[in-house]
Formats: structure tokens, C-alpha cells, sequence
């Protein structure tokens, strides 16, 4: 049984993440950690009794497994830092970690043979659609992306599609074709990256959902990955909780592992 | 069983007129036009012995119920008015018209009472689309139109696609409305047509296919049309055939006689 | 201003009901019925001072211009008997009335000339998907219906998909071919209702989404509705309690109004 | 520059094949084999005067680098087997080798240490769909696939569905699970292999797609694959006859060089 402490434990992934770790029987939550929490019994969130609430690092004396972190950007990189050096697993979820604080913690983590990772997605069909598209494209040398969300995503392309775009670019090391004569007066072609163009649809009624197209004479391939509800993560969580207790490194994104 | 003559009767959307009038038991191939030809002998274009080549109007003394033309633009304006004046029903499908040249001809048919009809599109499944995109519109208020075009295709959007967001904004009168923040610098969020986003994706492999989709809160509706083979524009030339043997008056566009 | 009482106003329907009218500027929530409920203060259901709660319906003495049901197939006929002699225009979505007690419902609503709406479906893009496979079924003469649904749903086909092949069978008004020699040892050929084949998938990660395909020589058209959270009906009640207050009549389907 | 012998060259598949070799730069047409043609001039076939045309396995004493056979069921053994003696790379498209005869020729040219390929489908899309499928069925565990047909293929599933189902469960090595008790009076939840559902819809307008649709907790990952026309498989010829002149062995199917 692998035991779990949960950094922001009562935040939307944070809940989720305690509903998942209580709910499989090869977990035990042995703690839950948010600074900004005044009471630390856990029976006032909803957890059994047995689960220690902490709200300052210091307060963690008995280290768990793994660090399974849903905190905010603000605190994730100390709180990363301070798992790795009690030897615990870090299972990281917090977007904003620098790329040198990232590096940080991941040197770290090797020296002491620690495995861990810091993944900006824990969707396992997203990352499967990137690496598939990574495959295809050594054979297909045409691709586009499409990718569908709800009106109130305000930046356009999501992360994923721009990720998708970066790996087939990396698997065919060229610009992709473009015509010199196309006519697009209202700029329907979409974005480009390399050539790839990349497509951003915002609706009601979508949650996430991204698609890249392969093209070929005669022939398409289409890897669709479609989300209807947040929970989808958990999946990947638990996937990477299992791998970490495996590995002697630290890896960033959850493809390494899958 | 209804008499045609096609202009045009050597070209490619000719030669599948052809074909469909021989194939069909409720049409007869009268005759056959086009200017170019030397020869007017039906048998060395692999007709039947009976049907008239002609390769100048004044050669067709005897009209036929239909004139169906896929001539060229040079020629389709005094074709079809020659028809017009010779009592047969039009079915046009040549591009080129002028807008001034379409109500002449419509002018003239009404004033016989002699029904046609001018369609830039025969598609059966490509006019459907406009018309649920329209009666869609009045009950979802948010719309993206994305087509898919093989990569020869220079010019985006495609007309269809145009003509799609035009239904759209005439069902519902206002532009969509649009988030005043949004960040896209690579221009992913399309081409826009009164707050309906429009994306063109050009690849091998694709034919033509047209998309629309409309998203509420928690649903979204898709009406996609697919093109595989050219020949999907004869089951609308048929329809086209039949219809204008009914009518008295000449209309623009498939959508008018579904 | 449209005042409304809702009943089975704590059930997951009931609620998200509540939250509709509530936000909505031109509905008010004149009051909230459920037989089962002891607390008659508003408060204690989180609900406005002003809002009155029922636990019976004689305690209705001042009528709403609108009965909102979904309460049980138990209690259902009688509480919309109560609201047409009241004069209330009722809006049922609550499933189990038998066509006998529709046609008593219609029966009496349409003698008061009382717009009223029973609607098993309130999803407003399903509608419009069997409404324009219905007007496409006189075009294209060949369609297979796909339905996607959660693991959990036991029964297939889905009632949409089944009242879609109704609708297309009604409109062709014959069984579609069938090759008389398929082979098929697995039964992959889905079920067959008058030739139209129906295609059930269960899969987590589906919620409810519905597909019609039909073909013709070269070109398919695809007609489907996505549902990615439940919320998606409120947009169907929202159009009736606008619709019944025009109406003199009580009609069954919410396709009737749309 | 790869010189090249084409078995079957006046079939239809043939015939794609001499436009690809002659085509490409990078390959050249040294012979063409069919023994039912009486002539032997290239040019009576519209092809180079230089192209040797054989009658008969006997004339060919120059052998090429590559033997691509198109032929017949009846022929494809011995064909194989006479290009292997003569140390020409076999790209075998032919169907009708039964698993013994595939074995013997394998065993052949493995002791030559010869490069070939037999493989039943050159498409590229489609082998690329059954390989991410095996992939993505480790991680993904609930599994459903729908092909889509012209009206003309009588018999169903496709092949490629069910290899694509075997190779699902290869990878699971259990059998899905299945809800106890499902209603499905019409047959619509498809064939079954392994828990593994297979849908085949059959409509004119479609060439040739297959789907494969995994599900997981609030995700789909759709792997989809669509043909609009035959030469796609030329993609794989291509690739087949470059990877063979770098192999010393002999394999089955285009996935083991993709």
C-alpha cells in the first residue's frame, strides 16, 4: 500500500485527488497540507479521522510514499523542494514552476535516486494523442490541428495543441509545404507553427478537446481526444503514483511514463 | 420520360450528365452540344446512334424538354437564354453568371412561366447542410464553421462555407457575440463573418467536406457533409431535372427546390 | 414577468429547474412543491424568504401562469390534472405517463385553450437532430444511426435514436434495401428497424450523443448531438415556459414547438 | 536508383503501381509480368519502349532489384518464390497465400538473407491505426470500433476491424468486461470479440474507414482512419520497397516497417 500526503487538498483537483487516493484500496491518505487552513481536524473536511491535516511544512514528521501536489504556483516549488529532501515521491500537478526551478528539482531528485514527476497534464488520451501524433508524423508529412473548448478558455491555441504541433515538428525536422499562391482574405488557414496549422474552435457545450488530421494521398488519420469531465486526470494521477515508486529519476510530462 | 440536351457534353461534369441521363430509365438524351466539336457523328463520342451532336444553336430545330448545361463561362449566358426562347425548362450548372445576368434570365423564364433552375452547387448533402445551419441558428445562439479541402484547393474559405456563415447570420440577425479579451497571436481563432469563426484545413486526402457546428450549454449540435467522388453532384442534377418540369418560374440555387 | 411553481423542486432536476429560474430576469419563482418535504420555509432549501414551499396542493390557492413538473411517475398525472384546472400552463418533463393519460391531459388543457407542453427529451439539439433527419429522409434514402452512451445505461438502443429511425421511416414510407447476402457471422450489422440499422457504443467517458449518417452516390451527411452535462435541457425548458404562454393548446414532444 | 518488376501490371492495382515506379525518381521500371499477354511491345501498353514486357518466368534472366506482385491467388506462390531464387526483393500486395506457403517463402528468403514483404493492406493510415490501438489499449482498458463501408462490401467486419480487435486484446490479455444484465432486444450493441464491441454500418458515399474508440473516466480517444480513394495505398508500396532493400529478413505486414 502506497501511503499519500495531498498539497491543497481542499482546492477543485485537490478534492478530486483525495476522492481518488481514499477510493483505491492500493492508497492510504496519511496526510493533507494547506498553509492557509486554521483547523487541523480532519473530520471537519470530511476525512476519517486517522488522516493528519497539517497547514505548516514543519508540522510533517512522518514522510509518506508520495507528494501528491494540487497546490498553487505560488508555494509548489517549495513545497516540491521540501518532499524530495524527507525522500518523498514527488507527484507534481501545479502549473507554474519555472524551467530552472523545474531543472532544480529534478537534479535534485536524481542525486538521490528519487522518482518523481511534474506533469502539466495528467490526461492519459491527451498524451497518447502526442505521442501517436509524434509516431504518425515520421510517415505523414502533413498534419493540422484542431482543437475544441468552452467560449470561456480565453487564450488561444491550448497548450496541447501547440505541444502536438512542437512534436511533429521535432519528428520531421522540416517545415511542413505551404502554397505561395493561397487567397485567405478573412484568415480562415488558422495559426502556423513550422507549417503546421493549428485551428482554435470555442463553443458552449465543449469541455476540451483536441484533434490533430493526418493528410496522404487518398488517405486521412485523425487521433481525437475528447474530455467531458475534469475527473479524466485522475486516471493519469494514478498512473504516475504507481510509476514514481519505480523509477530513480525525475521526469517532466506525463508521456515519460506512459 | 423527359428529353434533354446537355451542353458541354465532352467535359468532365458533362461526361457524368451523360452517363446519368443514359443510365436513367425516366430520361432520354435528345441531343448534345458543344461548339468545339467537328465531328457529328454521335458514335465517335461512344453514344447512341440517335442522339444529335450539334456544335451550332441553330442546328436544334427541335427542342427538348431539358437543356442542361455545363458549358463554360464564355458560353452559359447565351445558352441558356436560347433555351429560354425555345421553350426548354434550364438546368444550369455552369459558374460565370453575372448577378445582372441571372435576373435577365429569370426575367425571361417567369415572363413564359417556363420553371429552371441556376445552382452553383448540385451537392444534395452540401445544400442540406445550409439549410438545418439555418433553422439551427434560431435556437443556438453560437456557431463555427470549419471545411476541409484536399491541399490544391488555394482559395479559403470555400464558398460553401461562406455561404453557410451568410444563413446563419440571416436567421439570426446579430453578430455573435465575442470575448473582448482573448488572446491568440498566432491567429488560430479563424476567419470571422459577423462573430461566426470560420476555419479552412487544407490536406491530402480530403475531397470537400463542410462542417457546422452550433454549441449550447452542455450540448453541441454538428452537421457535417462529406464529399468522397464528384458524381455526388448527379443525384441533384435529377432532382434539379424533375423539379423544373413542375415549376413556372426560375430559381437560384438547389436549396429552393429541396 | 412568467411566474412559475416548480414541482419536485429538490430533485437533481428539480434543482438545476431552480437555478434556471431563478437566474433567469423574465421568470419569477412563485412557489415550490413536494409532498414529501416537512420544512415549509423557503430558507431552509436555500431558496428566497418570498418563495412559497407546498407540501400539498391544496395549499395552492394563488395559481403561477406556469406549472413546472419534474417531480415522479407516481404523483406526476395528478399534480398536472391539479395545475390545467387551475389555469396553470403546464411544462412536464417528468417521464411515466401512459398515452392514456397524455391524450386525458391534452384532452382538457385544449378545451381551456391552455398552452402546455409534455416533452420526454428537453434537449434542444437532440430535437433538432430528428427534426432535420426527418426533412433529409426524403432526399437521401439510405441511413444508420450511431448512439453513444456511459457504461451505466443498460438498455439499447436509446429512446433518440430509436424515434430517429421512426422519423425516417415515416418519412421514406418504405424499408430500406438490404443486400440479401451479407454475410456477418458477429452481428456487427447493428439492429434493424424497417432496414435503417441502429448502432449502440457503451463506453466511460461518453455522456449522450446521438448520430445519423445517411448516404448517397459519393456524399454522406452526418447529423449528431453531443451532450457533455445534463444542464443541457434547462435551454429546452427555458423555450417552453416561453412557448406554452403563446400557445392554446397542450402538445407532446418539444420537437411541436420548436 | 531501385530497379523494379511488376507482377499483375495491367490489373488495377498493377496499373497504380507502374504510375508509382514510373513516377518516381528514385525508382525505375525494368520489366513487367503478366502471362496472359500475347504481345511483348511496351509500347502496345503505353509504356517506355525500354520496358521489358515477360510472358513467361523463364524469359527473365536480368533480374531486378525488387519484384512487386499484383497478380492473381492462383499465381502469387510461385511468383514469389521464382523472384527469391533469383535474389529480387519481394513486395508481395497479392492476396491468397495460405499461413504454410507464407512460411516457406519466409524461410527461403531468410536463409538468403533477403529483404521482402507480404502484406494484406498497403494503406498506411490504416496500419498506423492498428498499431497506436495496440498501444493506447494498455493504458485504456474498455475499447469499441466502427468501420464504415460502401453499400457493395457484403460481408462484415472488416478485416481490419478484427485485426484491430485482436490486437486490443493481445495487448489486454482479457477479456473487457460486460455489464450482466444489458437490454438489447434489436441486436445494436454489434459484434463481439473478447468484450471487444465491432460496429459495421454499410452506405453508399463511403470508401473505406475504420474507428477505434477507447474510454476512460470523463475522456475519449478516438483513432480514426478514412480512405476516399484506392491509391492510398500506394504510400505503402513506397515504403515497403525502400525498407526492403535495407532488410535481411522477410516479414508480414506493413506494420513491422512502419
Amino acid at each position: 500500500m502506497i501511503s499519500v500526503i495531498i498539497a491543497g487538498f481542499n482546492g477543485t483537483m485537490g478534492q478530486k485527488a483525495v476522492q481518488l487516493i481514499t477510493a483505491s484500496p492500493e492508497f492510504q491518505l496519511a496526510g493533507a497540507y494547506n498553509p492557509h487552513v486554521t483547523s487541523r481536524r480532519a473530520t471537519d473536511y470530511g476525512l476519517d479521522g486517522a488522516v493528519s491535516i497539517y497547514n505548516d511544512l514543519q508540522q510533517i514528521t512522518t514522510p509518506a510514499d508520495v507528494w501528491l501536489d494540487f497546490s498553487t504556483p505560488g508555494g509548489v516549488a517549495n513545497n516540491a523542494q521540501f518532499a524530495i529532501t524527507q525522500g518523498m515521491h514527488p507527484v507534481i500537478g501545479t502549473s507554474g514552476l519555472t524551467a530552472e526551478q523545474q531543472h532544480r528539482l529534478q537534479a535534485t531528485a536524481n542525486a538521490r535516486q528519487l522518482g518523481g514527476i511534474i506533469a502539466p497534464n495528467f490526461g492519459v488520451t491527451a498524451v497518447l494523442m502526442m505521442k501517436f501524433a509524434q509516431q504518425a508524423a515520421t510517415y505523414l508529412k502533413r498534419a493540422e490541428i484542431v482543437e475544441y473548448h468552452h467560449e470561456d478558455k480565453l487564450d488561444a491555441p491550448s497548450g496541447t495543441a501547440l505541444n502536438t504541433a512542437r512534436l511533429i515538428y521535432a519528428a520531421q525536422q522540416a517545415d511542413e509545404p505551404q502554397p505561395s499562391s493561397e487567397q485567405d482574405l478573412l484568415g480562415t488557414r488558422g495559426g502556423d507553427y513550422h507549417g503546421i496549422k493549428i485551428h482554435a474552435v470555442r463553443l458552449p457545450g465543449f469541455v476540451a478537446d483536441e484533434e490533430v488530421i493526418f493528410g496522404g494521398p487518398g488517405e486521412t488519420l485523425t487521433i481525437k481526444q475528447s474530455t467531458t469531465d475534469r475527473q479524466s486526470f485522475m486516471a493519469g494521477v494514478k498512473l504516475a503514483i504507481t510509476a514514481v515508486m519505480q523509477r530513480q529519476d525525475l521526469v517532466i510530462g506525463l508521456e515519460n511514463i506512459l
